[in-house]
């Protein structure tokens, strides 16, 4: 799983790569003086959804249409600590994109660069009763690029 | 608003007191080494539920029955730090019940019975159009004791 | 409690007025659809963040010289519902400062400017071993203006 | 990665297991009306967190020694949705443990047993000054049952 461990820039290569950027909340902290781990689970939702609205369809948009997308699957690899204040960019790209299923990679990264933690989520379309069903079309397209 | 002071254990006198204990998660703490202000107001909810189950109606069976309970007002007093491991309870008892609002008020305290917040949250029915409408006859009996 | 009220656009008046905006996180909803309450505290704290970077000196520059601001009080005014993917600002201004405490004042507005929160926190203020000392001159002097 | 997938049971064989249960949070919720991803890994700390709790030597107690465990990975598959009121269990085994490293299994399983989340998550045991060191003798006796 390259992408999760961040050592291979190529990864996105070709890709579409969102990029969010905000400052770390202090909630987002924890006693460890450092931001916690879940805080970046959050960041990574936060990546997806900046990705969906860039695309031209939003998540709201999605679900407005009667689907969710459901989290099978979280990977995250923590490289170096963040903390209170600090400037961060998710970038966020489509892995892979099935009939059913998604898969997005992450890189989040500071103001200079360095990759903090690199993640993968994998994720499948319901719909309003929970029944797995096919992705939209305008989603799928987004394969093509 | 004495409740919320803490300073006087009357103000749930007579009246039906939930107690919910836990220990204080990781996650809840903040980069000063304490539990976060925001995490209060979440023990303050779980006080309430506690509350709703110990007395035979849980919140998730009054949802199921088309209602909500909208928060409209949140008054919290911090007196003393909780950190990480530590044992809290959250004591809540319901201050004022009307035909369409609830007030709860709340203590939560250490192991040596030390309050450390003190609070009061206002809550409105709705149903599931987001309507204010009147509570369930359940709840409203709960006045009674 | 007029600013808290949110009719008084007086409240601020020849104040600086700190503004933060983001969009909501899914994160940040929960199984009511809307807005959790808990999570607006959190973008409370977002917006005095804003209020002290704005105005020079950041919190996480108040903490490096051996400073902490403790909450000692929440009080926030619930009066419209908001949803994930929408556009909140939080507008964050200084409501009274002594030598040792202070009280930030907020309101929470969609982008039509209706107000969905309005807010007050206070706070003092404390040294690395936890006692209630002088706020830095720095800080103080925001009261002018 | 086996445990992860929780087909077998065997993983946690020959292991101590420590269980917590505890009711699922309404802020734990979000507005796809189930627990959000991320607060599944706040649950996993708190397995942890018991784990060691009855082991005899509390995460408090190790960070007290001047030690800290930092996350370095967490992998998380998500089979099953939770709602608001349920009640869940963490059962949490160390899987592996180094003279530096940790990893830990989990499975959160409902009232029938059913598996909703299964987990793993790798530490590395640092000081102080955040240097990686050697995990206290009393944690690595665990590696023998």
């Amino acid at each position: 799983m390259r992408a999760v461990q961040g050592r291979n820039p190529m990864t996105a290569e070709g890709r579409y790569v969102a990029e969010t950027s905000f400052h770390v909340r202090y909630a987002e902290t924890d006693a460890m003086g450092i931001v916690h781990h879940a805080s970046y689970v959050v960041y990574l939702e936060e990546g997806r959804s900046t990705y969906a609205r860039q695309r031209g369809h939003s998540y709201a948009e999605f679900e407005a249409t009667g689907h969710a997308l459901a989290v099978t699957e979280v990977h995250a690899r923590y490289l170096h600590a963040a903390r209170y204040d600090q400037r961060l960019t998710v970038r966020c790209w489509l892995a892979e994109i099935r009939s059913r299923t998604l898969t997005f990679e992450y890189e989040i990264v500071d103001d200079a660069g360095l990759v903090l933690v690199s993640a993968r989520t994998q994720h499948i379309c319901i719909d309003t009763q929970g029944k797995v069903c096919t992705l939209p079309e305008t989603w799928r397209s987004w394969a093509n690029s």
